[in-house]
């Protein structure tokens, strides 16, 4: 891979059309932005038939965008780019982040610790719980843990609405005085992302499965802290090693364990037997 | 600039999820893609925040997308894209492409040489015409001449459909048996591009002007030929030094000449005084 366009003249002159920006900052992502753009496009030379079919599929992907559905975040997701950001931003000695995805596009319901954010009582039931951290090991009271997932088929709510009530798999919790969570569900399936638009297209013209591996999606924070964009894995699933977005981390991979213990289940207000996953979630300082 | 990701190991990882691609051009321009795409974001270490606010901003492009209107090619543009795209597609000895732009969004009417794309009666009367010849000097009888321009305020007709018929400013001429096209028009304006899109934000937040220069728009294609989009440039006129899309060339810029003859402007089929452009179109083999 080169640097140079094939017209450097022609980049500088851009780069430097944004000289009187205010924003110094706004300057230089430009500016990088016109180097590497002029240094793709001189790589790969594309015939005008290329661009062409570029500016459509761009074009196709802004609209394919609904308030439900983000297929920008979905490209930047199969392209490795969100986990890429997520990683820059990042801090060592916190819970590794992973990427937001494109179904964090509602807010998640204020629920309590214990709640069941299965609203429609089908599928494996499962007990998550966790403590959230500092890095220095001491539990956070009043932390928020934003959760969401899809169901046992593999569904989010807003891709399904005849088949789930809003706000099904969403919860948005806040630790206790021991800095712990909790919440009912039901175990997640792997799925496809969404394949009926430009994404998709992209996927099937590349022999790209378009599956993800088994997860629930948490935000952790707290005041003082950094917070944290994450999944917890299941472990054993399938795609754990070919996640159609490149989300998983070793660290984040958790085992569900089966529970067939009667009384166990009656505090836990679950049928049993039922699953039980703890993930707890260490947050850096701010 | 590096070419280095902050992480290097995804980017492979990306790069490889490509590789059971059928397309071995498609294969080709995402392994580039994938890399400066990194190396990029790598550079400029995005907070998540920006991130998001550029998933905003592609959104946004794409849904000002509509018939007649492309944001996508606007802000390819903007970014020297679109000319760079036609530099590396353009060969020596013909006349120089520039960019297609925004606007030839609808077919031209096909029109008899001679015939006015002025459809509406107002602006300074001019007369075009030029031979369209073989890089051999030997002029191309049949060949096709698509001309699209602005009117004298610097509006398309799809802009403003309500003050101009849909085809003013627009005509698909051939040339006659000596390769000549020739039509009557107005002189077009230098004008703004949109700036009420997502492109226009851009260009507001960086302090950049949106002109463009006082142009004619031209494709010109002949059998056995590669075809040419290109403009004729007004000689004088404002904008020629800092084009908001970056296609100004030398070379394509005439002098537009006030002719005070009633004899040549009857013959013209054009009031007294009228304007008057030749501008030659040299195509390169196929």
């Amino acid at each position: 891979m080169g640097t140079e366009s094939a017209d450097p003249a022609l980049a500088a002159r851009v780069a430097d059309s944004f000289r009187d920006a205010p924003d110094e900052r706004l300057r230089t992502v430009l500016a990088s932005l016109v180097t590497h753009l002029h240094a793709f496009v001189g790589e790969v030379r594309p015939t005008l038939a290329e661009w062409e079919a570029a500016i459509g599929f761009l074009t196709a992907t802004g609209q394919a965008c609904t308030d439900t559905r983000q297929e920008f975040i979905l490209l930047s997701d199969v392209l490795g780019v969100s986990t890429l950001v997520e990683a820059v931003n990042s801090r060592p000695g916190g819970t590794e982040s992973t990427v937001l995805g494109p179904f964090h596009v509602v807010a998640s319901p204020p629920r309590a610790n214990g709640d069941s954010i299965d609203l429609v009582g089908r599928g494996e039931p499962c007990l998550v719980t966790g403590v959230v951290r500092g890095a220095d090991g001491v539990p956070l009271p009043g932390a928020s843990v934003d959760v969401w997932q899809c169901d046992q088929d593999g569904f989010y709510d807003v891709q399904v609405p005849d088949a789930q009530p809003a706000g099904n798999g969403r919860g948005l919790f806040t630790t206790d005085a021991d800095g712990r969570f909790r919440f009912r569900t039901v175990v997640p399936s792997h799925y496809p992302i969404p394949t009926d638009g430009p994404v998709g297209q992209l996927l099937r013209a590349t022999g790209r499965h378009p599956y993800r591996p088994a997860h629930i999606h948490l935000i952790g924070a707290a005041q003082g802290h950094l917070p944290v964009t994450t999944h917890v894995f299941v472990a054993g699933g399938p795609y754990l090693d070919s996640d159609a977005v490149f989300a998983v981390k070793p660290s984040l991979v958790r085992e569900f364990t089966r529970v067939d213990d009667p009384d166990r289940a009656a505090e836990a207000g679950l049928p049993s037997p039922f699953w039980y996953v703890e993930f707890d979630i260490v947050l850096c300082g701010a």
